[in-house]
């Protein structure tokens, strides 16, 4: 078994990548898990979900990226940490794996999906690594707790949190990919920074990675490149409005499941997530394909709301917005929504309300208790201090981006010709 | 009507492309067929196939390469052409039309699918453009004989053939526009080429287009990307494998069918092509996602062939392949054939020979009869000259290029413990 | 005269430039200045002044520049501007000409020489544009007042301040050139922007240019790459130490004219500078090429400070640096002079303190009142803001950058051998 | 002496470039010849020549460049060739002093200069190498016969040519970086191929450097974007054109000396290239810095002819150029000296043939018995083969390229008032 995790390819097998040049694979153990079908499953799910009906470059899937994660800690560990004191050599593969695999277990089109299912890509990570399927068989092979290993650090309970934080920390090799990479296939001009210089300056110590001080610039880029994308992409309010329908669509169908509704096509791959009782297998089904050949179908179901969801998802008819808290503005909340109601439409999925702090984004907040890895410096003297204590410009904006809020809608209501005048001058004045 | 062709946006809408940094519409009739829903399925459409299991970036859809001939055309007639002498404004319109539309009629995975079910994207162009479709409706508007000088246009009968070979000559904005954006997503080195610098010297002339003899190195430079990209993506043989299994999985479907398979899950998409009465609707129907929800459930289908080549295309089970031209070596490949019958291979399916002349792509062969649009240069003095005749590199390459004949098999087979010790010897000594 | 102004070139002229691609030239008047000795000479001024002898890349001159300024103007208002309500295109020319030329007065390593020799670049560049020069023959021939027009937008002094601006604001052509040319020469990863957006929502209004409020996050990440720039090449300790030789061997070559010693070669170029008569002629004599021609030569001269220093800047033998702020620490910089003078060294050339408020660079400080051109965004509802109040990453770094201190002398000091080892151990101490 | 070789520098020291993003340093050798005043003199002394007058980026320096070079070898040696068996590790210091020092003995604007003054550079480089300099001083340091070693490897004489290839081949380390340099500072879109897919594929064998087969389309592009630099750039005739005027100006010079002119300034730094007893002492006092004070003085010579094409050069009034060659037709070329002499004007320095093939350029030509380093591909079973050999492309142009003939002349002679309108109309007519 042993030989197994030193086991090299005959030759060096290289992915041409977009982003990183070259992803070089020497170990055959990490070239088997590329060619497990739950990898391979992941090239069907999207790395940004629905944005690519704002940026149509952003077609790109979670393969793309993991091989890109995997990529960037074979550089960390291979040209920067190996050979280094406080580098363990051991836990090479291991965080190789970890890298790999660190999406093995999303979703299609995750953040709604489990919004409405309650369903959680972490525990089915773990359901994958130790379960009965492809890559179990080939981690097993390294040695019997190896799946478990892998597990934990991309559950980050591995006992070495050095080796948890190359691939879960503020400045981790997740992040500087997906920048990177989402910048790349949506075109935007963000999302830049040096990476080759951050990882020449990153060293490990114990239970963590540090930054020597001199790479300090850079690593402001980088904080600054994800603010801009937070801004620009990952907040998009169309994008939003896109998951607000994809949100919409799912619970409907929930919905009519528990009402006993008959479907003219049976959604039989969901059967198990409507009834919460769902296994491997059944997850390892759904992917990106399945539910869009899904959505296309229903856009001839009998049941209104779903035909028309479904046609708006397919065929990009998203609802419009406005700037709106619900929380500030509870009357104006409240009576647009009345008045939705007496223009007779069900409100339950077609007045949406969407804020950013629910998307699973974050910006840096060194102070937050929940950030167990802040960004640290290691300056000339050997003294470590978080990132924000150095730089002015990180301080600055650390943690005040302002949430935003916004209520969805279809904007096509309005153009109705059965719709009462006097309604319709109401609701646009609250538009306003 | 004439107002419909000349209405504006009330604002310009941009699309952040990643090759050509910003796709500009300000046309209210562009705006309204990038939303009908027959362009929208281009999304479900790769532009390159299956090219994405070798160049894993390559994931760009053919909505994507629509927008930006599109944007190509629109720098052309109106930063360049606009207000020159052999150039009739009132074509703009028609011209832009037929770059955005001019893949309307690609189907999933085109190149195997149109093999097996012997149709062809174009016809479904034309019917798409004239049928019942939102894309007609919207044409319509302009006015009544649009939809058909669209068609005409792409189909290259159009009369005024500079319009036409905007978009099908030798330098056209499809060809432009896909060797940049394939390059860009492959991530490959190539495919890079000044198009800015090209676009500047394009001139309109009576009949055709032209180039400035100044911009002679821009084309060069191009034309050697286009050699780059085929000998190093488009040829690639690891992409024609999967090609390979594509167009078997669809034969044997089809084999199925007419032989009175029972189907667990029966293809109802597939049904009128099969029996070859197929529709627009249907053929509006099918989309990538479809095909390989198909695949994925055909992994489960009794009939073995069917289930391994599915599990092949989706778990990326790719065949290898040897340099084997039968019509140089016919013995060998007979016998070849033979050996693997006698192995217990239905050698229909799991052997197959592919040349690179098969594909659907060309490289710049001036004196082809075939070729109605060469390259011309206009020289300082107005004379006009074929491009291979002014520049040495061009000459010395043109169609020269050599057809590649591969043979793929499925290398698992010599692995079978099953198989019989000699006909393995055999077969391997005939695959070195 | 008329005529001149709109006199087109038979053909475009079109110059191949790394930053913008192509800088295009139409109008004689430009085509004619561009080819004045006195704009030629700007390309033996280097843009960067000594920066070089730290990013080795940064050889670009002035001309290099110039040109970009004139292009990123010429762009916005032939392809934003023209034809929009707020803009004038009787103003076209005299706000390219104002471009082309903002440097004109430019002398060698400008920041130095000004502070040794008290000239001032701006008065320079009327001299040039008022005086007896190619320039002013261009600039005439367009009408009497024409020079003094273009003296007036260099100087912010004429009516319309929206030209002006357009070369002198927060957001202006000058600084969006530079900041990528030096980005782009030095080859750092910071100074990249999406400038084609941000010139795309520019907009002509009343007095002043504005932006819309749709490209806010292109204008944020301009002004974040104007900070990273700052830090990480404007203010890059090991240049200024460049620019503290430059500034002692001139100020040395002063004082020994003053005091009458004797060269060995003759500084002829530099008397009437000496002597605070300075002409234009012997202004435009000054270029970098002479003066780094005239430090070869000081290398042998007698005098050992000139000679030393001269060697120094010749052949890179730079001073080090420690961070200290005399007001802060006003003993410990006295101390180390007085170590300074008792090892002999004349502390007048050898210690030297700097700090990056000397330095001819600013950060974006809204409040300013010297800042009469803040950046404004334009709401979609008509209302102007200041960018701060809108951005909060603006808002939250403006103005908040630290003053750098540093006190340079020359490391080889401290191992002379001749040196006492009491005074070399107090120095020690104190450069920690 | 062994240590010194061996020594490596406390920290990496890290130059940003924009070539090759960062140069690494860790010899402490290395780290001092950078520092030598004969090194730092290559900051003076242009890449290019005059090419910036025809493309204004290509501003960068021979420093520049030879550290690119530097790096490319240092990356070969230590990321692909280290350990492998045909590499000795005793020569890596070896040959990265040679790359690093290559273009040591360049003088300034070589090729006029070399041409009018009969010196020699490969000569120079020896003489610097060997004499009382500082670089000399570092390398004996390493050892005796260090200095006369890396003479070796730069003549190509060195024993082992392995080591001399990767320096001087049809595919080294010099070419390489130039290509990519040129490209970048110039801002043409050629001169881009993917070095880091070349690197790694690059093997050491006895005596020689192959390339493995995989990285045929690669070093296709590399030899395609040669050719395209050639054309665009190296062979550029507006750059010769100012190349004629450099070569007259010296030989100006030169013939006034000898003639006992009394120059108003004495070119003192001349004088032993006049006289033909050139030290190394005199040859490392010249620099562009130096040629183009001298030029700037000249312009106001009495000497009519000097001061002219002095004043040419600075101002940039370059000849024009017809497409002439005199060995093709020979009569038109003496009717146009023979009408220019009518005319008044010094056909010595006013009219001037020039032809690529006197350029120190070289394209790809196997077969040249010069040639003793085609470009070797190492196929899969082991054969080595020439490159043209494999590549069709390659092999359709290699050598195929054809001489440029050009007659250069001063284009303001045909407006001066003063000129015979019958010669006039004769000299227009032969320039057609």
């Amino acid at each position: 078994m042993k030989e197994y995790a030193k086991q090299k390819l005959p030759e060096e097998k290289v992915f041409k990548d977009p982003v990183h040049r070259y992803v070089h694979v020497r170990d055959q153990v990490i070239w088997d898990l590329i060619g497990t079908k739950e990898f391979q499953r992941l090239r069907r799910i999207r790395q940004l979900g629905t944005t690519y009906l704002v940026f149509h470059g952003a077609e790109h899937s979670r393969f793309n990226h993991s091989l890109g994660v995997y990529e960037v800690v074979r550089r960390i560990v291979d040209d920067v940490f190996h050979g280094r004191p406080d580098w363990n050599e051991d836990e090479r593969l291991l965080v190789l794996c970890a890298a790999l695999l660190h999406d093995l277990g999303h979703g299609p089109f995750s953040h709604a999906f489990e919004n409405v299912f309650k369903t959680d890509h972490e525990y089915f990570t773990r359901q994958i690594l130790l379960g009965d399927t492809e890559v179990n068989a080939v981690l097993k092979r390294v040695s019997d707790d190896f799946p478990e290993k892998v597990a934990q650090v991309i559950e980050k309970t591995y006992e070495n949190q050095l080796v948890v934080s190359l691939i879960s920390s503020q400045i981790d090799a997740d992040r500087m990919d997906y920048l990177q990479r989402d910048a790349y296939y949506t075109g935007v001009s963000y999302g830049h920074f040096d990476m080759e210089r951050i990882l020449r300056v990153m060293r490990p110590r114990k239970g963590k990675v540090v930054i020597k001080a001199s790479g300090m610039h850079a690593v402001e880029d980088y904080i600054m490149s994800r603010y801009q994308m937070y801004l620009q992409v990952y907040f998009h309010p169309v994008s939003r409005s896109a998951e607000v329908l994809l949100n919409n669509i799912l619970k409907r169908t929930k919905h009519l499941y528990e009402q006993g509704y008959q479907f003219a096509v049976e959604p039989i791959h969901f059967k198990s997530f409507f009834e919460n009782k769902i296994t491997v297998e059944d997850y390892l089904e759904l992917d990106e394909y399945l539910l869009v050949t899904y959505f296309k179908m229903w856009m001839k179901e009998k049941d209104p709301i779903l035909s028309d969801l479904s046609m708006r998802f397919i065929t990009r008819k998203l609802f419009n917005y406005i700037n709106l808290n619900p929380e500030e503005e509870p009357e104006r909340f409240e009576k647009l929504k009345e008045l939705f109601q007496q223009a007779g439409v069900d409100t339950e999925y077609y007045i949406y309300h969407d804020c950013t702090s629910d998307l699973p984004y974050d910006y840096y907040e060194p102070d937050k208790e929940t950030n167990r890895f802040p960004i640290f410096l290691e300056m000339p003297n050997g003294d470590i201090r978080e990132l924000s204590q150095e730089s002015f410009i990180v301080d600055a904006i650390a943690g005040r981006m302002k949430k935003d809020h916004k209520v969805y809608y279809p904007k096509e209501l309005l153009m109705e010709p059965a719709l009462d005048s006097n309604i319709k001058q109401e609701i646009e004045k609250l538009l306003i």
